[in-house]
This record gives structure tokens, C-alpha cells and sequence, in this order.
């Protein structure tokens, strides 16, 4: 099933996608349609979350760890490491995001993003994947200049309008075997099997619960894969992760 | 004015303290009492505020900045080291903390917050304080151990009850003049005037405001002066800065 998040009126609620180009609001999130359609042209489109919080794995990928200069020597990183993104950063769909003024150095990391559905505390990896809502395309922005110079990764990562998400969230689909690309200009940059992930959805979910509750609403974003690169004023980027159903696209402006 | 936040039947709502033992419910943040006064013992007093984000200086006292090891040689920071903590992180005046399973090395670091009271995007730095709703005492849990060792300071600062904060709100200080205390089992233990902040508080509301709209709610930490150190279970921790009317007290169990 797709859902959406979408305002109508001034107020911003979750709804379902009907066919391909029509809406229905949910009185709740694990709730059924009101009875309500609605054009998909009639109402505004919102990132497809709520967040309280957003984390992030840091390396999830090992091939983008080596282009980024790191290295585990022999090992592996044994638990995901972890950063925030405030909910400031949520963009929608077709956004036009600005090249801030501070740093001469914005790159571009598609992702596979995760949205909660039931508040998560302390859930075995076993059980992880039920309390996911869904899965949608995620373009985690960062200032690459700020991300070296900063005490921590705040102005690199939580800037304004630096996660671009959505627009539809898929229910049922298996984050792990799944592929996300990115395109700069319709030029494919990144290109990678969600099978390739260091930690996978279901260990992600269970490690970041064993610490933080989880809220319905909130956002993991899983990762970025090898071919991050920088952006340019007038790029057009494009995130798509399959099994979603459509592509995020965004312009840097 | 001294404010508050708390909860009666079921729901959270922001009020103001009337006299010493009263509380009376406002209808909006910026608005008026609604006429009602309840005894304080009648409602659940919750940390006073409402964040979508909680941005933390991370060195702002040079004495804590050289007692953690760190130095900028001759030259002090140019611009405030940010983090963030999650919501997640919220406690109130009076919880019994649960010392993680997972850390060795927690830490207290008694604070200045500020909770901002209008939506604040690039302000300057002589506007900045009219954005302020006001002024509280936090407690900026740290495990310090994996502050050392994890990819960012996610577990580190951010894990569930990692942010004792208020109980009162106090809206009419000049966060400038103060003194910031700490206190383990009522042996002090920190003390600076907040005037030897490397980056005072108009400062770092206009520096976030330049790149992370805040919005009402948000909370900032103004960081923490020297003295910082290791708790154990059984250890009360009392923080208080001169002029909020109340201190913040916890125990760690």
C-alpha cells in the first residue's frame, strides 16, 4: 500500500494513495479512510513523516567508507554508527532548495529512508521490521566542507531543508532487497543494493531502540552508497529506491 | 514571570505559577490565562518545553574546554561547536534516571537553557533575545565513554532521559548576569557566571537562527563550565541557576 502526508486546508494529516493520481485522508495512522477522495492536484504534498527525531546511520555502505577515506583496517564497524538530522532539514518533493550561502561544498546522498510506525523501546532485531510504517526515497544533503571543520556534523547535516523526502511511503515492500540510485541531471551517480548494507533495516531499528524510543512518525535514514559528489546551483537530483513507486526530485537553486 | 509545563487530565499545556503552590493553564504560549488556578500538587509538572529540536553548545566555558583535554592553542573557538539532542532526552524535575546497562562513564553537566518563544530564522544578534520565551536549569547527561568511541554523540547525549530540565520557566532574567551551579549529593561541584560564556546566549539564538529555523519551544543548551564528572547509582544531582526560583533535581538509580 502507498501512503502519503498531505495538507488540505491548513491542515497537515496521513492518507492513502488511490490509483494513481487520487487521495484519501486516515482519521488516524493505523487507521482506515474517513470515505474522502481527493485529487492529488487539490492538495500539497508533504514529506511522508512526522518525525520527533531523525537518525541516521553514518557508514552503511563499506564502498562508500573507503571513497569517504576511512577505513576499519580488517574490521567492520560492529554497531552502526549514528547522527541526527532535526526535522528543520524535511523538504517535499520538488522542492527547490537553496545552496547555502556558508559552504562551497554541498553533496548529494540518496537513501533508503524508514518511517516508524508504533512506538519502538528496546526491540529484538527479530520483531524490528513491525514496527516500521514504511519505506520512501531520502536525499540526505551535506555540507562536506562544514561536515570536517564543525565539532560535530550539525550545520553539515540539519541546515534547513537539507532532507529532502518522500513523496509516497510504500507499506509492504522488503528494505533488503531493494536498490537505490541517485541522478545528478539524469546522469546515474549512485547505484547500490540495499543487500549490501553493513547493518541491515531490521538490526538498525533494534540497536537505535536499545537507547532512543522510537515515535510513530519517526524518521532512520539507512545509509548512502558509494558515488557521493557535489552540487552545483541549477542540479537537478533525482532519488529513486525501487518499490517505491515514484521518484523524489529536487532542484538546487 | 515564571512559567511552567504540565499535564492535567491527559493533556500537556503550558501555564504560568501564581503565587508559590498554584499554576493557571494559558490558552496559548503568548496569550492569556484562561481563568482557571489549580494547586501545583493537582497537575504533573513536565520539563517546560515543547522542542522539535534541542541545539547544544558543546564548549562554551574555556575552563571545561581545558579540563576536557581540548585546546584551540592560542586561539579560542570563532564560532559556537554545536550537537543536538533528541526529545527523546526529556525528563522532569524529580525523575529517577536509570544509569544505562551500556555505559561506564555517565556524567553530569549542569546548564543555562533557553527555550525560544517565536519562530527565529537569521535573526541578528541584538534581536536575538526577543525571539527568548525564557530561561530554565538542565542537566546535560553524558555517557562519556561513548562520546569518546561512537561515530557522533548520538548515545552519548541522546539516549532516553538524558535531559532533565526545569521545573520552572523564568521569563523576565538576564541570562548574561547569572550563576550556573551543580551540585552531586549537595557537594558543589560547578559554578561560573554565565558572563565567562566564550559565545553569549544572543549569540549562539542569531548563529543557529543562520542556518536551522527554530521554532517556538525549541530549547537550546548554553553549555557546560568546568567540573564535570562521574555519577553512580544513588547519586542525587541538583542544578540551579540563580534566578529560575527552583532548582532541577534528579536521582541517578
Amino acid at each position: 500500500m502507498k501512503m502519503l502526508r498531505f495538507r488540505r486546508n491548513g491542515e497537515a494529516q496521513w492518507g492513502w494513495l488511490v490509483g494513481e493520481a487520487h487521495v484519501t485522508p486516515l482519521r488516524q495512522l493505523d487507521g482506515q479512510p474517513a470515505g474522502e477522495v481527493f485529487p492529488i492536484g487539490d492538495v500539497e504534498v508533504l514529506p511522508p513523516a512526522d518525525p520527533s527525531k531523525i537518525v541516521c546511520v553514518g557508514r552503511n555502505y563499506s564502498e562508500h567508507i573507503k571513497e569517504m577515506g576511512n577505513s576499519f583496517g580488517e574490521d567492520l564497524p560492529k554497531e552502526p554508527g549514528l547522527f541526527l538530522k532535526a526535522p528543520n532539514t524535511l523538504a517535499a518533493s520538488g522542492a527547490q532548495i537553496a545552496y547555502p550561502s556558508w559552504s562551497s561544498e554541498l553533496h548529494y546522498e540518496g537513501e533508503l529512508a524508514v518511517v516508524i510506525g508504533q512506538t519502538a523501546s528496546k526491540v529484538a532485531q527479530e520483531e524490528a521490521l513491525s514496527y516500521v510504517l514504511g519505506y520512501t526515497n531520502a536525499l540526505d544533503l551535506t555540507a562536506r566542507d562544514k561536515q570536517k571543520t564543525d565539532l560535530q556534523w550539525i550545520r553539515a547535516k540539519s541546515a534547513d531543508r537539507f532532507l529532502p523526502l518522500g513523496p509516497l511511503l510504500e507499506t509492504e515492500m522488503d528494505p533488503a532487497s531493494t536498490v537505490v540510485r541517485t541522478w545528478v541531471n539524469d546522469e546515474l551517480r549512485q547505484e547500490a543494493g540495499t543487500e549490501q548494507m553493513i547493518f541491515p533495516v531490521s538490526q538498525v531499528v533494534s540497536y537505535v531502540s536499545s537507547f532512543m524510543t522510537l515515535e510513530p512518525g519517526d524518521v532512520l535514514l539507512t545509509g548512502t552508497p558509494s558515488g557521493v559528489g557535489p552540487l552545483s546551483r541549477g542540479d537537478r537530483v533525482r532519488v529513486e529506491v525501487e518499490g517505491i513507486g515514484a521518484p523524489l526530485e529536487v532542484t538546487i537553486v
